[in-house]
């Protein structure tokens, strides 16, 4: 079967963070794909991330349980679309786990896809952070609820955390 | 990477049509994914197929034009989700192709996700056709549309069509 990925993004429906981290591809793979890790650099401070699950398999459960400063929760559950080890990990909101359809926990951005792309580059990783969206208003939503700033920080603790690992 | 499925069926959320059928599973599978196969039996007469497009990958895309008996026509885009070579397909409305969200053109059904499972069974096979919901009501509107009927008429169809190739 083709593995490639065919990515086209589109300037109004999607979102991206690119950058180059000093931590190999592993280290980002493994970032992305152990609960427990995910816990210590998913949100940035202060907010926090209190449950982490993940079934890495096409299908599988991809959860999350942030907490705010201010002591609410907000679950986040997605279902796994696809893995490639080290390289690809895709997942949506607009699915559950086991592929079933869902609604989307935050309508104002109405359904999104992820995808981290990863490749080497020297000793560490091209990463790509991307979010697919429905419509032009998800995208700008997403935006505004700070996407690249959000998922930024979020990088950076993600390089700290696994620099010491 | 475990390639088997959890399969949860929720009565109240979730259709299933099941036969056993005197084709072998590959013949089976060949009307699913050969786009010119499938527009030989996809749509109970007098309704046509005129057009299918099929992408086997996960992300791919997965697209029928329906013609209605009065010249109506009804185009279907999804995404591929999973593909096992002559033992399981799944795809969803909730997503288009290379994984977007995508608004369902059947509101009333709200997205679903059907899945293929097919399995020899003696000379034969048993054929699973599922179709997976967010909400009771859109089950419901799934039934009222003819599920079962439906699908068991172009089941009969495929099965004529392949004792012939």
């Amino acid at each position: 079967m083709d593995r490639r990925i065919d990515v086209h993004l589109d300037a109004k429906l999607d979102l991206m963070l690119e950058r180059v981290v000093d931590v190999p591809p592993e280290k980002v793979w493994a970032a992305w794909t152990q609960p427990e890790l995910v816990k210590q650099w998913f949100t940035p401070t202060p907010w926090k991330t209190i449950d982490c699950a993940i079934d890495l398999k096409p299908g599988g459960e991809f959860s999350t349980v942030m907490l705010s400063p201010d002591g609410q929760q907000f679950p986040n559950q997605g279902c796994i679309l696809d893995v490639v080890e080290n390289r690809r990990l895709v997942w949506t909101d607009a699915l559950g786990p086991g592929f079933r359809p869902v609604d989307s926990k935050t309508p104002q951005i109405g359904g999104f896809t992820g995808m981290i792309l990863i490749e080497p580059e020297g000793t560490g990783t091209r990463y790509r952070a991307i979010a697919l969206h429905k419509h032009e208003a998800g995208r700008q939503a997403h935006a505004d609820m700070g996407f690249e700033v959000g998922w930024g920080i979020a990088l950076d603790e993600l390089v700290a955390l696994m620099r010491s690992k």
